[in-house]
């Protein structure tokens, strides 16, 4: 087996040519929020290589706060299952009328079929940067755990695995039944394993739940 | 010219084969925080086109919270300079010793030499996604934001295009210097240009400032 070698640097263009730029935005387009999976577990180390690979998110000051808690135990994943239940029926008391009707048919998580959950957290308190960039605003350090997220969800996009965000939970619940340190902050549980589909199109635009707006829209200048 | 066509799916390993999980690699890898700048503008359109490719990112309940700010103007950069100036001197006074001097050696910043710029925020108050999957964590409407944060940063980067993530700034300065809505969340400033060098180490990490942690350090399992 050969490492794949690098692409030499092209003085024009930079490191990266065309072809590396559609397939960027291939991984983009084809990027899903999945909550319907294949039952097929990930083989032994997928996620553990995944989350390597998200190390090489941006952080502020190089202080690499992310936690990553693989969940295995029937209990904990209970747990957090009956925090979505509760979470999601408060939520659906908020919507009316015919939104409350799409709501309610909406898959939100797909808890009890991914074969993979994990938990991220930021830890606010760490001294790796030695405080470098966030002095006055300490939430950089939750901001580098998402690019965390995001950096395995586009690993794992280009491995054909899908991952499911459920923020519809109670982060102080969620970080008791994963006796985890009280400084954490909860950024987000994760769903992962086999997506049933692939789809170029989010599901709450295929649902009808919203639509994409034009870039010129959230564009301003100074 | 022709549009590139997209890899046709294999049931075996999904849409992605080997070579685009190199390339994503590669580019995860060679992307960096970028503080120093050629004095290259950017061609017209560049920013848009890549503003455009992050609006692709993942959004809570698909609500595209994020808001980019292009700030040409003069004094509005001014404005924003001199709320590093003070936010570094303020830093600068927070570490001590050996690490004092170090500190004072960093470049943390191109905010003289980028030939770009641009601000972003998230609008925790946008109707879209009709608050689904916020009730209980309205901070992911930032969290999107990141995203597309790290979505354009990864796009730029393929282009060959270098980002330097600004944090040391007064969030109420910044929102107050580039008249956006006092309920948009303050998320980062951006110097956007093309890198005077590419690198695949951090720059913090090469000056000595911080290094690379085991990814077995920050993984636990529950």
């Amino acid at each position: 087996m050969t490492t794949p070698e690098p692409k030499p640097p092209n003085e024009a263009e930079g490191r990266f040519g065309a072809e590396a730029r559609a397939t960027l935005l291939d991984l983009l387009v084809w990027r899903r929020d999945v909550r319907r999976f294949k039952p097929d577990k990930l083989a032994p180390g997928t996620l553990e290589r995944l989350i390597g690979i998200a190390c090489l998110a941006p952080s502020v000051g190089f202080s690499q706060p992310w936690r990553f808690v693989l969940v295995d135990d029937a209990g904990r994943r209970g747990a957090v299952r009956a925090s979505f239940e509760r979470c999601n029926a408060e939520a659906l008391r908020c919507q009316t009328g015919e939104r409350a009707a799409l709501y309610a048919r909406l898959k939100l998580a797909g808890l009890d079929e991914a074969p993979s959950q994990l938990a991220v957290f930021a830890d606010r308190h760490t001294g790796r940067g030695h405080g470098l960039g966030r002095l006055t605003m300490p939430s950089t350090i939750d901001y580098s755990a998402v690019m965390a997220v995001h950096t395995l969800w586009l690993a794992a996009r280009a491995e054909g695995i899908g991952l499911g965000w459920v923020s519809i939970l109670d982060p102080d619940g969620v970080a008791a039944a994963l006796d985890v340190p009280p400084t954490w902050t909860f950024i987000g549980y994760f769903c992962v394993g086999y997506p049933s589909k692939e789809d170029d199109a989010p599901t709450l635009e295929r649902e009808g739940w919203e639509s994409r707006c034009d870039p010129a829209s959230i564009l301003f200048r100074r």
